[in-house]
């Protein structure tokens, strides 16, 4: 299985995503926010690049069946429902309901990420049902890391290392690219204290700097979902092909 | 001190080079080449990003004057005096001449680079000497990878890592940018053995393959050359301001 890494989407060939899954990864926040909210309950995800966008698509639902969630610089929209916080999306707020979100980093990802066989959106949380799902599907795998603002971000790196660690833990049979032995190392090297990995990188010092620290403490816990979103025609939901 | 690491030349974004010293690294060989033949007494390399250009230039040199080197795909281009290999850049071949030069990735990076206050070729040979000129000119620095092929290469990212833990070790206050930091984790982790850390990755194994181990072994050699070379209106020369 070929496994390739790429530290932001601008830089993907879109010949690597052909005839692969890619699974993108935007752990701090947007990922681990759309993971709980489907783990909660949620019916489904609406990821858009622009506010606007979400504001239209918004017009297309009933009153109470909608929410509309999602950050610009960290901080909740103006009129928005919801920020990029996973603790704002509870059972209570989300059951039921349809989220349109649009985030800085993740979304751009999900779309770019597009002509791949196949798009799910994995994080800590949810790292070891990927690995499952990726070493039972046999495909090539791409990880499509969100990056910030445009630039390399370790936090994403960590989370492709953690699956391909995972992985390799499963006898996977691997032919990685060099930034996923990059991210297999560095994941290693820190995987009893992945706190201690981010302490010093330029997301994660934002968001506490910002007052996010519960978020991001939040974010980086392993496993805690063994569930699959699936980004298809536009939405994310839950594979209902894959029992985790 | 800002230190930041591009793993490609296409992910810079111009506004970071500008009042920066940005330190190109192509060490898998046109640096590694370029260093040589420059402590080997070429007096000067003007890179090309393509063949043509290389031989359109080299008209205006009187015969014996000049030497036309590169490759493509790794191989020596038809009708050229030199390939990519180091071990061509004698003294005996090179030393008073013009070195008209084309190589796959590393030329690109060069004329990427042009925008920084200043370009300087970086490879393990001169590690040392680099990190020695930063520290003595105090600006921020860029690393410029090559890359290979326009893809993360784990063998320049090593040789930013080197020359950030030769600052570290000059206790150099530095700000670093996510790719920085895991490039020096990489190298300490790999410093008393780097062939190790390059056996698996992309670059390296081609080259491998091809028969140029030599080479290779050549170019993961720390700190043979004290000299710093310079970019300027096109073309490399070794900086006469400081004495490594």
């Amino acid at each position: 299985m070929k496994i390739s890494v790429y530290a932001i989407p601008a830089s993907i060939d879109d010949r690597d995503l052909k005839e692969r899954i890619a699974v993108v990864i935007d752990v701090l926040r947007a990922a681990s926010t759309i993971i709980t909210a489907l783990n909660n309950g949620c019916k489904e995800i609406i990821p858009t690049a622009e506010i606007e966008e979400a504001i239209m698509l918004a017009k297309n639902y009933e009153k109470d069946s909608f929410l509309l969630g999602g950050e610009r610089n960290a901080v909740k929209i103006d009129g928005f429902d919801l920020s990029n916080s996973p603790y704002e999306y509870t059972p209570e707020a989300v059951k039921g309901r349809t989220v349109i979100m649009t985030t800085t980093n993740g979304t751009q990802a999900i779309r770019k990420a597009n002509d791949a066989k196949e798009v799910i959106i994995g994080s800590f949380l949810n790292a070891e049902a990927v690995s499952r799902y990726i070493r039972h599907r046999g495909d090539d795998v791409v990880f499509v890391c969100a990056g910030t603002d445009g630039k390399f971000s370790l936090d994403d790196i960590l989370v492709a290392g953690a699956m391909i660690d995972i992985l390799e833990g499963m006898n996977t049979e691997m032919e990685m690219d060099d930034l996923a032995l990059v991210s297999l190392h560095l994941y290693k090297s820190y995987k009893s204290n992945l706190k201690k990995a981010l302490e010093n990188a330029y997301h994660y010092k934002n968001l506490v700097r910002a007052g996010y620290e519960k978020d991001v403490d939040y974010c980086i816990q392993l496993n805690l979902f063994p569930i699959i979103p699936v980004y298809k025609d536009g939405t994310i939901r839950i594979s209902q092909n894959f029992q985790g």
